[in-house]
């Protein structure tokens, strides 16, 4: 099997163990002290994190943490915390006060499904979940891992990550007091995708280092390797939005110029933009090279996100 | 000094302690890998909790923790942990899409001074702040502690606490799918009433046993204690309803009877009630009675939870 073929395979043993996984932590069995289950909150919950989505970021977890010889099953309950991250950021962004989208991945969105009550609710449940999941004996045998897990994921997810950086991205909509839509430069861009979108994805890669006890040197690695990946998630992205066929994508294209909004592409044009992901993707390899060819499977991994056109 | 004088004093050092604390933490030299700091999130975030607030619970925290010798600036983190969780919760309540309510002590409330979508993003961040100052090294030199605290913070405020009360209290209230005002009974109220509110009450007092490393029966004691304060607090409440004066309390009295709201002292009448609140307020006297002078603060907190007029 050549790693293209490699990478599909294990992203989508990933995905179904992933699945299966918060489907045991959202069922009625789930453990610990709690007094009560309200059903339409537990239901909402599942809707929001079941069933869809690639599974990329516990991907990236637990094959950075197999790196390290991590046990598997434990890569997977960090995973399962990230993505509940994940869900509960697509559940508030789409609210009708936020984003205001009706469909995700081609299923009404949790407002819709339920109502904004619920979906404010359900999003607030599932982060809370997440920090509840890294605390667990099972992710992680040492506490003081999962005591940095907790931490890097809160920092990941907060005021300097991805909830700062949707902030940034609405108020670059001018969506505050009369603004109007501002011409980003491709410094603040970057800040700006390196929080709203890249933050989880580097704490993925950086989640397995912390889980296998790696070195400064393997978690700088790391490090590199999950901004890269970030960066190449945003940039493919934004080509989408411009070369993309709306039919694959599943969702309209286009919007990003039509928005007036400033990105990569709109910056370096597309042949730039193509130019930048081919030193990105090459940078997330270099990164990974002192792994060998265990990490081949991240690269193409990295190459994947580069090149996707769904 | 009387042990109700010493409270108040204790109480307001504990505010006062709160409010800088947490100044610090949400201040511009918050520590830690932040990339960027978008100025009306966190204006937003110092809005909805600087300034106003009896913090209450981080006395709690502070007081249980004492008992057990516990540095006072340890609790103190882990009380603005919990503030930041408490704090949120009142942003994300005060919503158009949930309690819609435009005053909080008097103060126009998050989605008014700023907007719906900063109000959501403010909730968020604050709870994803109080996981990253629960895990940090700053509240208990002891991974394993923060660990504990983590994740017992996470039970009291999630699905099978503070949110999942929540979302049973709207559902009693008849708000989804087109239904009626729910005439809860006894047990129904009681079990709403201790996720909604008295989880984190409860946490509160639990979290002085993890920090203090308190051995089992001192944290039975301490989860009775802190159970009997939640009731107590939920009964004087639901009281203030029925015969506070609205100018002394703040604001809208009647508001349960108006809606048909199912309440304790709608079960058992005001006398009743007040009967009951009594027995509460001995069980938390008999729960710390172990722990002798020491605990007296702590009891005269309950019996100024159970006796408020505001």
């Amino acid at each position: 099997m050549n790693a293209t073929a490699q990478f599909q395979d294990r992203l989508n043993q990933v995905a179904k163990d992933t699945d299966a996984l918060l489907d045991r932590l959202l069922g009625p069995a789930l453990a610990g002290g709690e007094i009560g289950r309200p059903a339409r909150l537990l239901d909402s919950m599942r809707y929001a994190s079941l069933g869809a989505g690639k599974r990329f970021r516990p991907f990236l977890v637990v094959e950075c943490a197999s790196l390290f010889g991590v046990d598997r099953n434990q890569a997977l309950m960090a995973g399962a915390a990230l993505e509940c991250v994940h869900c509960y950021s697509l559940v508030h962004d789409d609210l009708p006060a936020m984003d205001n989208d009706d469909l995700r991945r081609g299923q009404p969105t949790v407002h819709k499904a339920f109502d904004d009550a619920t979906a404010i609710l359900a999003g607030d449940g599932l982060l809370t979940l997440a920090f509840d999941i890294a605390a667990r004996a099972e992710t992680h045998p040492d506490p003081a891992v999962r005591v940095e897990l907790v931490q890097a994921l809160a920092r990941a997810s907060g005021l300097g990550g991805m909830v700062g950086g949707q902030m940034l991205d609405l108020a670059a909509e001018g969506r505050f007091d009369g603004g109007t839509v501002q011409r980003l430069g491709e410094k603040q861009i970057l800040t700006l995708q390196a929080m709203k979108t890249g933050a989880l994805l580097k704490f993925a890669c950086n989640a397995g280092g912390i889980l296998g006890k790696a070195t400064a040197a393997q978690r700088d690695a790391l490090d590199r390797y999950g901004a890269a990946v970030g960066q190449a998630f945003q940039i493919a992205d934004d080509l989408l939005d411009v070369e993309g066929d709306p039919a694959l994508v599943g969702k309209q294209t286009g919007k990003d110029a039509e928005a007036g909004k400033a990105t990569i592409v709109g910056i370096l044009g597309i042949d730039g933009a193509k130019a930048r992901l081919r030193t990105i993707v090459s940078d997330a390899e270099a990164a990974l090279r002192p792994f060998g060819k265990a990490a081949d499977v991240l690269i193409a991994g990295a190459k994947f996100v580069a090149d996707r056109n769904v």
